[in-house]
């Protein structure tokens, strides 16, 4: 293995070339997954700083028949950018090829390198006056070829659709050491298959992804959140049915949570004040009285009575002005509560209120570790399904497991639940997962298939999920990826055993 | 042969399988493409009913090594949907295959078998109170299975995407006759490779859609057309840009039409009366005065002087009302009078006047016929690129072909262009095609390579462009589209020589 070793040294330089052989270098960075499920060990990290490199480095691991695992900022959730425990697989990481290439304001596109930082994606786009919309929370590590690789969801799918939906070119170095440019900035091109949707989502199985030209949007002039307590998840979909229909596309965000999600944070981050949540007097009668809100103050302004099974945080982003959002926001709501669907609302008054709103949702899954250890899903359904869903799926849970507790939250503008199974009050987690970890999947992701949903809505399917599609996945669509994976990587030489066991 | 026919037959019913046995039947509607470039001779023209038919007639077709044709409505303009002259080759018509499966109105997803009419999708989501928002010059004929086939884009393309960003799921046969269910109403699915995209688009070579599974949005409010002469290409995408800015989503239309391409529909239908054209009065000095606009009169409002080498159609679709979409407008309208992108501009009155607009900007191509021969480019570059583009080019047409014409109108908001060659006033037209449409499309194709564009933006591929291929597409992706075919459809049955010539 030392001449492949030497060769990469020779491509890349001796510096970005990382392995065990010096005891002093901590590889656990690039080996270790992100949700510390599992720990790899590399032959060897390779850092290259050019698409060059990168065609280079594949071409000499293919010569060796070494396997290449391509990794942005190792922030995936499915053990998909780590090594085995083999020590025989080269771990590609992306994070030199950093370089913002373009800007192309009349074209509203942004090229850049595979290893950009995604924060750096939108506050370069910011300077030059754009929104580029991809949000999520791990934004300050991950990297574009990342997103684009797993294709990312997150906050904004509702209006500004996944990563895919976001990306109109590609570079990329295929299996052979070959380099496809299909960077282009349009927005219109019937000259062949969609070799970019393809490797989009692809998560690095059927070739390297070096580089992007992304869409850029106008910024919105105003954005401002809203929090409404909903006596029902069917509730909820009437509400978002209402607030597609009166705010069209300003509509950008619609997440919900429910009460024993929301009392995680509230009992963990007693300081985070979930709004409407324990009885706290409010501050006005009923129903929205927009003229009544005192601007600017500390606290959202709060507009009706208390208590809810489910809570929504909807984000209304207009081109026009705060006020014409707010009074859009506010008539959508007196709406919603005329209609029974919204019991209590909130509007944030300033950047900071919403933003401590957005903090409650995302705190979530830190007061769930909180509280111990829990069993994870990421899954879709038909928003339309999702209250017979989860009404279904509480009950066969509750049954099966006395005294199991539900943290239901998600983005349901997307029919997006992060439905997940956290242990009995008081029980032993550890043992919890261990008995409890397969069957609760199990049974999650049968409904999940009765009620046509996915059970991987965004974060793809990596190692950890990847023997499970042959049960949950349509056996055609199955032999067709198995087809194209061998047609475009006849060696199995990029990422091996993800996504196709 | 005659054992595939009764094979056919049996599967289908013998009503549905047409052949030239009989010789009362004309399949010229099958066989003869909608530009009339191309006379192809079917073995048999097959119409399933049904996606199991589909499957077999697939299965009995591969047991024969006999090329299927997969055809929608037939108005495809690149040769992508007839059988060559072999007599060899079966048309599979799915027009039969007509039902609109299922509408989901709080999922926001319409499910259709292939051979539904685009309009009949659109006046299906309209009824249930809905926008289905692919909408092209055909839809009265094509179908939505075509549509997908092609990745259709057409004028909304802007605001809402391609087709292919319209559909969320597929069903599909394969090549081997097996049925993949991916009638998914998910708009989020990471669960492996993404097929949806790499059917949309293949123009049948690689699987026939039988069934999809499309996006709804709101329908908006009001809907406003505007028509602005401008005194440059690039004042057309400063305007753009203005648009972008002040509109945010609202904008759903940006159409550019020369100087010389409405001269064509002034002359050949003068009754229409292309606004802002001739030495007319206008009604109002030089820039908007909305409180001045009489409502709903025969005439759009004209607001400013005359003349102007391009002119842009622009649609606003409000989420609010008409009162409001007209306020937004007008305001765009004044700021890029002021800022000097626009000489002179009229907003509709009423839905009459604004089809009205419309109807000009369609009558082009009708103009054009009207006028005589010409060379036709469906072609795609970077927004910002187009006004070099088009001065470029133009000068090298003129210093090639001394009085030649250029018709150029299309999407300027997508970077589309139908860039037509018109051989000079009076002259031989089909002299000029014969002597000159291969060094014109030569050097119009190489002039699209150099600003990065693409020689087919919305149309496709089919026979016609498919050798144009090897040329201008990068020679990675060409391979591994080519690797793809081979390994979905190893016998090269699925409609062969389109696309991959």
């Amino acid at each position: 293995m030392s001449a492949l070793i030497e060769r990469l040294r020779a491509i890349c330089g001796p510096a970005h070339v990382l392995t065990h052989e010096d005891p002093a270098t901590d590889l656990s960075a690039w080996e270790q997954d992100w949700r510390k499920r599992s720990r790899g060990r590399a032959l060897a990290v390779v850092r290259p700083g050019s698409t060059a490199e990168v065609a280079e480095v594949v071409k000499a691991c293919a010569a060796h028949g070494t396997a290449i695992v391509p990794q942005g900022g190792n922030t995936g959730l499915v053990v998909g950018s780590v090594p085995d425990d083999s020590g025989t697989q080269v771990v590609l990481s992306m994070t030199r090829m950093n370089a913002v290439r373009a800007i192309d304001p009349e074209n509203l596109t942004l090229t850049v390198e595979a290893g950009c930082i995604l924060q750096n994606l939108q506050d370069v786009a910011e300077k030059a006056g754009f929104l580029f919309p991809l949000s999520l929370a791990a934004e300050g590590s991950c990297t574009i070829g990342g997103n684009l690789g797993t294709n990312a969801g997150g906050t904004q799918v509702l209006r500004y659709g996944n990563a895919r939906d976001l990306c109109l070119g590609l570079e990329v170095v295929t299996a052979r050491g070959e380099v496809w440019n299909g960077l282009t900035g349009l927005r219109k091109d019937n000259t062949g298959y969609d070799l970019r949707h393809l490797m989009i989502g692809s998560e690095g199985t059927l070739g390297i992804i070096t580089a992007a030209t992304m869409k850029l949007y106008p910024l919105p002039a105003a954005t401002l959140t809203a929090w409404a307590a909903v006596p029902s998840m069917q509730a909820a979909v009437q509400l978002l049915g209402l607030a597609h229909a009166r705010l069209g596309p300003g509509l950008t965000g619609f997440e919900v949570m429910g009460q024993f999600a929301l009392s995680l944070a509230d009992k963990h981050y007693p300081q985070l004040r979930v709004p409407l949540f324990r009885d706290t007097p409010a501050s006005a009668p009923g129903r929205p009285k927009p003229d009544a809100a005192p601007s600017g103050g500390s606290e959202p302004h709060e507009v009706g009575s208390v208590g809810a099974p489910f809570f929504v945080l909807l984000e209304n982003s207009d081109s026009e002005n705060e006020a014409h959002a707010r009074q859009q926001f506010e008539a959508l709501l007196e709406a919603a509560m005329e209609a029974g669907c919204v019991t209590d609302a909130v509007v944030a008054e300033n950047i900071a209120q919403a933003r401590a709103l957005w903090h409650i949702r995302e705190s979530i899954p830190l007061a769930q570790a909180e509280e111990g250890l829990n069993i994870k899903h990421d899954i879709s359904i038909p928003v339309s399904r999702i209250p017979a869903f989860v009404a279904e799926t509480d009950a066969l849970l509750q049954r099966e497991i006395p005294g199991v507790r539900l943290v239901n939250f998600g983005h349901l503008g997307d029919g997006n639940l992060h439905y997940n199974v956290q242990a009995p009050e008081g029980s032993d987690g550890p043992a919890f997962l261990r008995d409890w970890e397969e069957k609760v999947n199990t049974l999650v992701f049968d409904q999940v298939a009765r009620f046509e949903g996915s059970i991987s809505a965004e974060h793809g399917v990596g190692e950890l999920k990847a023997h499970k599609l042959p049960t949950y996945k349509d056996p055609t669509a199955l032999a067709m990826m198995r087809a194209i994976k061998h047609a475009l990587d006849p060696q199995n030489l990029l990422n091996p055993r993800k996504v196709l066991a």
